[in-house]
């Protein structure tokens, strides 16, 4: 077993949805990240705060094991984002983004985890990223995520990112943004080109696939009947990945296949609740129990099966 | 090994595309799932063709072992449809659509033919699926495709026809408008409710899902790298799937789940030529080793796996 490090964004979200307003909930992706990790390995997460931020949500991560010592507290509000979900989930519009604090946000390692073998860089500006890992003695695995607007706002910084990282966890839409064509397999290529080795494309309700060393893995979603709040889907899918390859501590085609269906168990709990309710209750027992699901979901008779079954026929 | 019926249309399409315009290429679901359905049982084909219909298609058909002797010529021209293709080929607009003798089609199922166990109701108006229903004497196994024009515009007689079916195929949308929810898994369950005991849904992309028996089966989509021409794409699936059920004879969960990956793999081989062109040549080794790398496609590490793999590292 290993450790990792989550860097990112840390927030307080409101969020609209059907079941009404959820007023001042946590989120940003360094926690969903961190939390979603915690289930696997031990994690430090490193972000920034106002004097807003609530204790409880800090007791929390501590009660998963998470490391928050690197919490950086600043003068001002908490990074605020309010948004408002369509009725079916699968579409969302901001309504408010007050960045505060964030907006000063330089990330600092300190020494004692400069040496974390397993780093996620969530979702911000890719020269905050970069700046994470000139502060990293070599780490094993980097795992970053990016979003349309800094694929289009700050493509330079980006691609400086992408070149410094070995799996890069992506939505469809900004995999064909980013890699400029449409067809998945060849825009995965196309952002293996820009970087990463490994390039992991989500596409929420269908699951995900990886591609890795010239192959790919598709991972099915679990068909989830209660969807409540989709928020942090996507960062608990990179966090519970990374986690889940740090606790194997070693990266190959099985151990890659593992964790992208660790990550998709944790976010299909995760979208259970609103922000963390479900993704910070959850045991290790849901999730082995999901993990079997999973199997049992994408499990049918391979070629080598099949031959067995027609040899068990013809011997009837 | 058993049997198949395939009845519905028979088209002469005339397909815009990224690569240009082509000319009255053979299409529609009959055509499409008796050549798919033909590379598994011996299949016959009901359906109507004018005057114009090529000979050459009905040798096309007839090579591939196909019974042709239920095809009704009739005075006229055949259904003629155009259409044009987005660039991303996610999108078609209808250019023409010209129902010229299929306009009068009444199904014939002549008496040689009314105990043929496993049956495709291709994609036509609900009565005359019911039709057809009514000639058969009882067959094991009733598949029907379906689509929004009837969902809207006949929606008794299609509800009819649902409460006769075993298997619906259905395309993703179109399962959202016939059960009038986002949600897939509890539209699955509301086109249960209306018929049949098993669903397909079609996910293009993005692979197939199988409700039945209380059970999720997640089909994965081969990524398809040069993607030519959907036509057909969903009416090959539809008649691979029961063209492999026709060949085991036998109808469980096990069996279902080999045959959503059958027409998982055919209908990847259809996409890949223009009309029928690819899913006429494709041999039953392409198709076994396309089946085996669905199967790679899908692989991870079992719980029962993992847990063994658990075992050897505390041996070691």
């Amino acid at each position: 077993m290993s450790s990792m490090l989550v860097v990112g964004s840390i927030a307080i979200d409101t969020i609209h949805n059907h079941l009404g307003v959820h007023e001042r909930v946590i989120g940003g992706s360094a926690i969903f990240g961190a939390l979603a990790g915690a289930l696997f390995v031990p994690v430090s997460i490193v972000g920034v705060v106002g004097e807003d931020f609530p204790l409880s949500a800090i007791q929390l991560l501590q009660s998963k094991g998470i490391n928050t010592g690197s919490i950086e507290w600043a003068k001002g509000k908490t990074f605020h984002w309010e948004g408002r979900y369509s009725r079916d989930l699968t579409h969302r519009e901001s309504i408010r983004t007050e960045l505060n604090v964030f907006a000063e946000f330089q990330p600092k390692i300190p020494p004692a985890l400069r040496d974390t073998p397993y780093v996620m860089l969530g979702n911000i500006h890719p020269n905050l990223q970069i700046e994470v890992l000139e502060q990293m003695a070599r780490p094993k695995l980097v795992v970053a995520d990016t979003m349309n607007f800094w694929i289009t706002g700050t493509p330079t910084e980006l691609a400086r990112m992408l070149a410094r990282i070995d799996v890069l966890v992506i939505n469809e839409e900004e995999a064909r943004l980013l890699a400029g064509v449409h067809n998945i397999p060849r825009a995965a290529k196309i952002l293996q080109a820009m970087g990463p080795r490994i390039v992991v494309i989500k596409r929420g309700e269908y699951g995900a696939l990886l591609f890795e060393n010239g192959t790919v893995f598709s991972a099915p979603a679990y068909p989830v009947e209660d969807v409540v709040d989709p928020t942090g889907a996507g960062d608990s899918f990179a966090g519970a990945m990374l986690g889940a390859l740090a606790s194997e501590d070693r990266v190959d085609g099985a151990s890659l296949r593992r964790a992208v269906i660790y990550g998709s168990v944790v976010a299909s709990f995760c979208v259970e609740g609103i922000s963390v309710s479900r993704l910070s209750t959850v045991s290790m027992q849901d999730i082995r129990k999901r993990y079997a699901a999973f199997a049992r979901l994408a499990h049918f008779a391979s070629e080598a099966e099949l031959a067995q079954l027609g040899e068990k026929e013809e011997k009837q």
